[in-house]
């Protein structure tokens, strides 16, 4: 029996917000495993802002992504087939096979997961790359005080309802921005933030004063711009700012930090973040993340798109701010 | 015998760059000593960018000063009476006496000096606030590694003259950016910098690409504006800016910082400081400049302005960039 891999492929490159010309679906048989090597099939895919970045040609920490190659991404699923004696079929693996249904890999890269106290897709989420970049964030450059104020941008994201919780949980008063009242609904009944700020009400400047009486202490960016510029007239002698991501400067328009002699005149530091250069913390990162999910401590929300197909639909919808939490694509029926 | 003390106040406050105007001259009797008082004859006083930013209301690092009191600034001198056991005539001090010819004191706050194998003004520059704060920005925000390459803003200023000595010291490739050919030349012949950069040539983003072929490893920042945008444009992953001035924001006019997506990019870390906070690494500091300073090895350059009535005048050009190296004041003739 051969199998039918579906398998979405970067067929373009977007100048602003991406397209569904950009993704182009193909079907390709997965090949005869040859010795050592080991077939999975991908159950879920990750979806997150950085794939944007990978799919420009502009100047990024990462190399751009290859045109009519699949596209990148991480993803967990269960060997089907293993001609590596480190691999059986059955077992749940984490991979980086991108945008399609099975891999071929030689085991290197490949982790197996216990999945029996956590669902195996936590691993691409809270116990994932999106966890421990929350972790490292607030855990290592916020570094929150108790009774300190902490803001996070994206609040209602994977990475920023971490970040929130960490932060929480080190004492801080946490204060959430999000789009839309449903967001922040979520973000302060849901997941215990002292406040949230729906910047889409119109009155960014106003609203964050009112919930932030004492000034920012922290701030764990994830959008830039206008936003930035409104926290940054609220920063507190020595505030820190983790900067994680900056989703408005993907598109190509990128808004001028308005005031950077507050930089002195508030001594503040201020420090960009790409997680997987920081090998060192994942062990701990990861180790109390997992105690963290298994114990219901650490509240997420996942939204999973059904079908490989969807899946640049999803990703659009990602970027635009849609849905909140983990996205997940199930890439089989 | 009534002495006669010449002070300057702060007569109002400035609302673009000082002016004549914004400084008054005045003279009152030195008043008779109480037990425990010193009186101090101040030699030099030390002129520094910092004290514009306080003759403003704008929201800052540090209170307004008030009106018609006599101007804030470091100064040195020498003990003319005490009724202090701890201080002895002909003692020579460094004190926080402010723009005026003698200073009455209980002695808190004022050190003694040795002023045998340095003289006593290099107190309030190598070897007083401006060296410790080239100190800290270079070996504890910047810490360049050998083979890096380093720039610095006002190289031919007391702060940037010396940063840049220190990250040579520490191996790093040293350019300097300055205000026209004199200070360039300086900077390259008389302290050793590797290269030099009129920003006044009017093609700072050409030269500087010229002269950092390798991009910039780290940035020590006391001017802001367009040049600290040319130089984001140019730093290197994990390049380190360290925030020590921003004299184009003390006028009011703020240049904004262009490309803020730059600091997750590059993962940058930038950081603002004052160094009068940072006590515990004064020792250390001081004594490895006056090793430096009594031995030749570290150079500096010094402008003294003759006589009181002319420091108002001395503070404009310095602020206007029109001399080089330490700005002293000498207050008697």
């Amino acid at each position: 029996m051969t199998l039918t891999n579906k398998q979405i492929l970067l067929a373009s490159r977007p100048t602003g917000a991406p397209t569904p010309s950009n993704f182009q679906l193909t079907e390709t048989p997965v090949p005869v495993l040859q010795d050592g090597q080991v077939l999975v099939k991908n159950h879920y895919l990750s979806l997150d802002p950085y794939m944007r970045g990978r799919m420009s040609e502009s100047k990024s920490y990462a190399k751009p992504h290859p045109l009519n190659e699949v596209m990148l991404g991480g993803t967990v699923g269960e060997v089907m087939e293993s001609k590596n004696p480190d691999f059986q079929v059955g077992d749940v693996v984490q991979g980086f096979f991108g945008w399609q249904q099975y891999g071929v890999s030689s085991g290197k890269g490949l982790q197996k997961l216990d999945a029996s106290r956590i669902p195996m897709q936590a691993y691409l989420g809270p116990v994932g790359m999106p966890g421990v970049t929350a972790w490292y964030g607030v855990y290592k450059l916020l570094t929150p005080k108790a009774g300190e104020t902490v803001v996070i941008s994206s609040a209602s994201g994977m990475v920023g309802s971490l970040a929130g919780q960490l932060a929480k949980k080190a004492g801080a008063r946490v204060v959430g921005i999000a789009g839309g009242k449903e967001k922040c609904d979520f973000v302060v009944q849901e997941l215990g933030f002292d406040a949230c700020i729906d910047y889409k009400a119109g009155n960014l400047i106003e609203d964050l004063a009112a919930v932030t009486p004492d000034g920012i202490d922290g701030y764990f960016e994830n959008v830039g711009g206008d936003i930035l510029n409104a926290v940054m007239d609220r920063m507190n002698p020595f505030g820190r700012i983790a900067v994680c991501g900056m989703i408005s400067g993907y598109n190509g328009e990128q808004v001028p930090l308005k005031k950077p002699s507050l930089i002195l005149t508030m001594r503040l530091k201020i420090e960009g973040f790409i997680i997987g250069e920081q090998p060192e913390i994942w062990p701990q990162a990861l180790q109390e993340l997992g105690a963290g999910v298994a114990s219901g401590e650490l509240k997420h929300h996942e939204v999973v798109t059904e079908g490989i197909e969807n899946a640049p639909q999803a990703f659009m919808d990602l970027l635009s701010g849609k849905h909140f939490g983990k996205q997940l694509v199930k890439l089989h029926p």
